[in-house]
């Protein structure tokens, strides 16, 4: 083997041989199942979307994370080469590329529905499984292709949709075996008027890009950050370290943030959080929920309820995220929309089974019944039983060569058959076909022309 | 309603909402399980490959159809003007590029196998059914992204593998209705010998490239372009049309053939298409064959028996192409691997079965119980209940506003639920709760305490 020119899959990428794939699907089929159990149908968009749609969703911070897509052919001549040596990089790929792959199943999701608005029956329970493109810098649990299993209700402002949310959450985490997870919430109404407070409200969408930055790089550097980008006083830094920091019950820190906070959207946030727990009662089925309030979810897009979801044990990242926003579909001409959404990330959850064992045995489907190559001849002659065996829903691998039986039994045995279907020149002599159970080695002899029947008994 | 700055997919994509996508996997589910019992098992790739991946497999002309990807961040600085300027707009792309999106799933399994070569049983059977891109012209039929069904075995020369092709596509489309497609084949060695006998071996590629576009061009421009092209002399153009459009018996074309390339790798190509019509007799099963030496495939590794799947009664193009390759794994690394596979073009079939109206009634699993809402706390005292109509497998979309009953009656209409379950005061006060059959308009009323019992025998 020349292995000069061997190419790998990039960096931040992954490849899925069979047996990964079936734990993959695994938990794609558990959480799809959840979804369409709370009435939510699936729809799938394109991975490559218009800059225009692609663009100024996130902020600067969202954009830097795009993959742009070059322009094909004789447009590249286009290049806007003075925006180059001007530094003015943005502009420059802007000028030889004007589409891009999603970076999320939201802003699709947003522009899905103004685009087919007057074919959709609101409210519009839809979920999405698909993959999407960040070019972040990849580590352990941080891909550049991946996948992310949405559910959102668009068009309705109810809160029974917040509930909702809890406990999709729940039962796919508790379906997967991962009810130790801990949904944080938190509402941004309430960063509001904290941000109020401390005489920050200009600065909001900076100071909500700080906080969110908290589990990554500690109290510590984040006080720092408040105080010099945010000119934040120590005084008020020291409030914020209380809130941020609080691990009381939680009904007091609601009764501190209602004492504190009296303006009309704070009472009415108070208000939607309190409802919230009030329906969780006498639920025994969901997982744990934390009050957070140094939850931020950095997206600009959120105006109510946000939520997190993290694995206490381990170092993986947040599980999931999502919450309410009640106008995403603004940037693409659709006005007062309001909706709530949840995000899964498949593959730090699938990470998470792995490390903790909680997979069953998934068994490769193709590898059934493995039919012994004597000659092609041998095959052809017993041609009508193993199509009748795939008729009876049986798979059938054909072993295509005629190689030492040592060397098929062996493939059989690697590869887990359940069964191995032997039919030679002795088997041919007496009319016989010949079947091995993998899993004990014992080996009957049936009549060829009753064999499908018999062996569909087995 | 502000249309202004509505935006759309892109051109040559497609979204999917959920009656539509059930139809898409109608076919991927078909597909997938005629895959599996033929003993073949799936795998998946990312959507990214890196430069030296994708590049230089197909020619120049394959080249042109990868949609490239811009590095990100501070890398576009190194743009190379200079090419730029000089007209190299290939050269000029690889500075600003390393990765782009995969064209077909055949490469990047050329690549799985060399980079996993060590963890791989040979045989490898595997499918692999995803996402390809091509940034060839939208139009009916093409598009930018669609999804390739495809099947290969690498790692055997067996010719059980090259009928096992022909079985594959006969189920498939058996199994969906389109029994009426038509497989040609043809053999890339009798090509050769064809080329050699009219002295143009040299320019095969360029000979093989010209063929394939005779369905899109017609057989005068072909022989235009046979004559300009490749200077090829009136006589062996007519030569050509006659073996391009013999319709006589499949056995006295073989015999033509056999008659008059009697070098080695003529016979033994003869021989294999003798054993593959050998193999096929007495198969009942089997969609109608068509040997045709016109039948080229552009791509320039296939080295044996070469397939297309048509649909004689309309005009989409071909459903689905493949063929032997004897060394498709050499330019990564790994020699002496011979493969054969095949693939389905999704959308195109889809399309197809949809003008013909193929498609059982499909129904979106998630609408099937529509829980009335009449105010929160209603919803609140029947939670129990729509817990355990989920966790017995039932689908709940429970209605997240108090609207108008007369517009939540319509919804469930629309969406064409199965049931509407209704628990207002009055049912409340009788401890009673209601439903409705949304087929014929019947009502029911349970007691609330042995609701689910009574209705899942319903």
């Amino acid at each position: 083997m020349n292995m000069s020119n061997k190419s790998t899959n990039p960096k931040g990428t992954k490849d899925y041989g069979p047996s990964e794939l079936l734990s993959i699907r695994f938990i794609i089929n558990k959480i799809r199942n959840v979804f369409i159990s709370f009435g939510y149908s699936e729809i799938e968009t394109p991975s490559i979307e218009k800059r225009a749609t692609l663009y100024e969703k996130y902020g600067d911070e969202g954009d830097k994370f795009i993959f742009n897509i070059i322009n094909s052919g004789e447009k590249v001549k286009k290049a806007d080469i003075e925006s180059l040596s001007a530094g003015k990089l943005n502009q420059f790929v802007s000028s030889i590329s004007e589409k891009g792959l999603r970076f999320d199943l939201t802003v699709p999701l947003a522009r899905f529905v103004a685009q087919h608005f007057n074919k959709i029956n609101f409210p519009f329970k839809r979920f999405q499984i698909q993959k999407v493109w960040r070019s972040d810098r990849p580590q352990r649990g941080r891909f550049q292709e991946f996948t992310q299993c949405d559910v959102d209700a668009i068009g309705s402002n109810s809160i029974l949709l917040e509930y909702e949310m809890i406990q999709i959450y729940s039962k796919v985490f508790r379906e997967l075996g991962l009810k130790d997870v801990k949904i944080k919430i938190n509402h941004r109404q309430i960063l509001n008027s904290i941000a109020n407070k401390i005489g920050i409200s200009d600065s909001f969408n900076e100071f909500i890009v700080l906080i969110d930055k908290r589990d990554k790089i500690g109290s510590e550097k984040l006080r720092n950050l408040l105080r010099n980008d945010l000119n934040i006083k120590d005084n008020h830094i020291d409030y914020l370290s209380e809130l941020f920091e609080y691990s009381g019950k939680f009904s007091d820190l609601i009764n501190k943030i209602t004492n504190e906070f009296s303006d009309a959207l704070s009472i009415k946030a108070t208000e939607e959080i309190n409802k919230i727990y009030e329906m969780m009662e006498n639920s025994d089925e969901l997982v744990e929920i934390e009050f957070d309030l140094s939850l931020a979810r950095g997206l600009n897009y959120y105006t109510g309820i946000i939520y997190e979801v993290v694995a206490p044990d381990s170092n993986i990242g947040s599980l999931g995220g999502g919450g309410r926003y009640s106008d995403l579909t603004k940037s693409f001409g659709v006005d007062n929309l309001s909706g709530i959404g949840i995000s899964f990330g498949l593959e730090r959850i699938h990470l998470l089974m792995d490390e903790k064992n909680l997979f069953p045995e998934l068994k490769v489907l193709s590898n059934d019944i493995l039919i012994i190559n004597f000659d092609i001849n041998f095959i052809n002659e017993i041609k009508n039983i193993i199509d009748g065996l795939r008729s009876h829903g049986r798979n059938v691998f054909v072993y295509p060569d005629s190689t030492k039986v040592s060397k098929q039994f062996s493939f059989a045995d690697k590869n887990n058959f359940n069964f191995v279907i032997i039919y030679g020149q002795e088997e041919k002599d007496g009319d016989n076909i010949k079947i091995r159970l993998m899993d004990n080695g014992e080996e009957r002899l049936f009549k060829l022309k009753n064999f499908i029947q018999e062996f569909s008994k087995m």
